[in-house]
């Protein structure tokens, strides 16, 4: 449980890294940040989440200052000195230092390990309670270090006793705050395809749906969530988590479904072997 | 020149100050930022700031862990220890350091020191270029750390010989990167009241226009600036500065305009005296 973080060349110990203050991503919160997890001490669909990475980097036009071998190798050791088998990988690009808070020569590259925060095991069954805030993220599509609403909203989703929060926009839901969102209408599996970040879990249970169910990427209205049969949400540490709540409307059973969980169960198969 | 930070009750050289990389302001861009500058060893404007400062922090609901009379000491310090007469000083409030990358128990305030980057004394003959964007600022009322789109558009502003970015949204123009926009229309002195922060200078600008101008507060369309008889900007280091160039666009007479001058000098006179 030691975790260490690298930073532009060195690994040390994740307590006593730090940046000084006249970091961008500080000052000026500009910075990427990308997270995946390791299952049986290999990251999980690696490839993926880099491709992200460096498409959120230029999309932020943040300089890439590391090639994809390099940082795998880094990753290894960080996984290696973590000590355990299961461990979150957490990658923040920032600007870099600035003299006059906007320029800059060089960016700040951080890849940390972390403990991974599971989800309790009965929310499984249960399924999570969310609540609905009209919003939609700004540069939806770049998995950027701008989480300000989510955590905003921290009081409201402790006292609502929700566990995270839905965006919607103009009738549109788009995504939780750090997760995306499917609903099953008959065999139908519906998942948004706008104003999200299309998360690796999301496309890793799109490829393990195919042949099993009719799938569409669509905008989902509110309505439509509201009455839709089963729910889910999906990430990285959520993988397949129902969805049985939003705010005090019940969705679905108001407990996992049946085709949520021939999905969680397809999910926790593939990982099991990874 | 030499600058100092003040952190959590510690004052400090600049260069050495830092903070862990577990700080949210780093990880989730939670942080709220304010910026105002001395005339004659003198805070400009300290209440306003102070009173924008407060409401920043409670819309972000970051705790704010110092009092007014105590932020006043601390800057007052790092006034001396600069050894100018003239700085600009930085509130920076973030989260504060979070084990979980959510959850924190206190935040993190820095206030620094800093050299006042000035405008070119030509500018404010020949005004400015800008370059259009569409967007609206997130909780644009709020002073956040959150300039990702200015910093992502830094190299279409050099491309273009422009010095800053004008969003515009549903054909209403809002604000610049880090001020306010102001046009006249004949005698009428009109500014955007909706999807702004409302800046001190612009506070500033108001009380010193009252009895000169009509004053009107709406919205603004595009059209109507690309119409205006001049348009300026307002801001901490830039005062009142003409601009006179949109993209292609030749706004007024293409230099500073006659009652643009005359706002300039009323502020002139006010920071000489304070």
């Amino acid at each position: 449980m030691a975790h260490h973080c690298y930073f532009n060349g060195k690994i040390g110990s994740v307590e006593q890294a730090s940046v000084y203050i006249t970091d961008l991503g500080l000052l000026r919160g500009y910075g990427l940040f990308d997270y995946f997890r390791t299952y049986n001490g290999r990251p999980f669909q690696w490839d993926w989440y880099w491709e992200r990475y460096e498409r959120s980097a230029r999309l932020l036009r943040l300089p890439n200052p590391i090639q994809k071998g390099e940082a795998y190798k880094v990753v290894m050791q960080l996984i290696e000195k973590s000590g355990l088998g299961d461990c979150a990988i957490r990658f923040i690009l920032t600007g870099g230092y600035s003299a006059d808070s906007v320029s800059s020569t060089s960016p700040n590259l951080l890849i940390i390990s972390e403990d991974i925060h599971p989800v309790k095991p009965e929310e499984y069954l249960t399924g999570i309670k969310v609540i609905a805030y009209d919003f939609v993220r700004d540069l939806p599509e770049v998995k950027s270090t701008d989480y300000k609403h989510f955590m905003i909203l921290q009081q409201d989703i402790k006292a609502a006793k929700a566990s995270d929060v839905l965006f919607h926009k103009n009738g549109y839901i788009s995504e939780l705050s750090r997760s995306n969102v499917f609903i099953f209408k008959g065999d139908t599996l519906i998942t948004p395809d706008t104003d999200i970040l299309k998360g690796i879990t999301r496309r890793t249970t799109l490829a393990l749906a195919e042949g099993h169910f009719k799938i569409e990427e669509r905008g989902i209205t509110f309505t439509e969530l509201l009455e839709a049969d089963e729910v889910f949400t999906t990430s990285t540490t959520k993988r397949v988590l129902p969805i049985t709540r939003v705010d005090d409307h019940v969705l679905g059973s108001g407990k996992i479904g049946e085709k949520t969980q021939f999905l969680l169960d397809l999910i926790n198969e593939k990982v099991k072997n990874w």
